[in-house]
């Protein structure tokens, strides 16, 4: 009844980020076929005071990245947030990739008891995890949330996706039925 | 370097049911200052061919439901897909977390390794996957989406809430900073 915090993670972030970058493929695509600069996508939002596509993306990069780094008792990189193109934003994530793939599995030994302290701003108070409390209760809905909102918006643009893009990681599972 | 499915599985979907409960109710809030009849709220989509409100929540009770009643080797009771109010998605999320949370720990023991076979229809494959994988790869994936895809709509809309509500559950955690 035991699996592990890097199973968990890093298995989690690498094939969502991977799905991350095919929507914004698809968006390109999009763009090119419909004769628009994609850097109106990137720039798109859900709400004037909800973050654009670009921010999303940035933000699902950083949940990634500090999170693992976090997890596994590194400082995490920090990645200059300078990006205005698609394509920007795809090498983005590919960095973040390579960052968390590259973090070693023993770093995550002992990770579910390691004290995760999130201090708030301009308030006396902080927020204090164990890393399991960390991981599922921070990390991946911050993760998911913007990794979602980013295809959301992409959606809601008229970019043709759908669960074969966002849940492309279950491909590697397809087996002849018996 | 250790963590329990039932640990990662219930305690995801119980606190992201009850976040996606308080969103409803700040839409039902908003409908009722804006004197509007939430049932348009209800009825919202980010695209046409998008699933509306509704069917977001439903979706997201089933996977929580669905999956847990997989990990823990039982048959999910079903639900009928019949609401048409925020009142009545509300109840369906209490009515599920309730499910979720009364499965007993004991039924998750070796949950990891056991299979998961999802056919796909009019084809001749299926997805094959061990209990971590459904778990990390197929169910949470698929709940965040409809979760956060739940927000957007609200958010879309114009209704009033941000981190505060969807990570309502990290109070819990907040302490004086030492």
């Amino acid at each position: 009844m035991k699996i592990s915090m890097q199973a968990m993670a890093v298995e989690t972030f690498v094939p969502m980020l991977r799905s991350l970058s095919g929507v914004l493929d698809k968006g390109a695509e999009f763009a090119t076929a419909k004769k628009f600069d994609s850097a109106v996508l990137a720039n798109s939002r859900l709400a004037p005071d909800m973050y654009s596509l670009i921010q999303q993306v940035q933000l699902a990069c950083d949940h990634a990245k500090n999170s693992t780094a976090r997890l596994a008792g590194l400082e995490a990189p920090a990645f200059e947030d300078n990006e205005q193109t698609l394509e920007q934003l795809k090498a983005r994530i590919a960095k973040t990739i390579e960052y968390v793939q590259g973090v070693r599995a023993a770093a995550f030994e002992g990770a579910e008891d390691r004290a995760a302290v999130i201090p708030i701003l301009n308030q006396n108070v902080a927020i204090e995890m164990n890393g399991l409390q960390f991981l599922r209760d921070w990390a991946l809905p911050h993760f998911y949330f913007h990794v979602v909102t980013a295809y959301d918006i992409l959606r809601h643009n008229g970019v043709e996706i759908g669960k074969r893009e966002y849940m492309a990681h279950v491909g590697t599972y397809i087996r002849p039925r018996r």
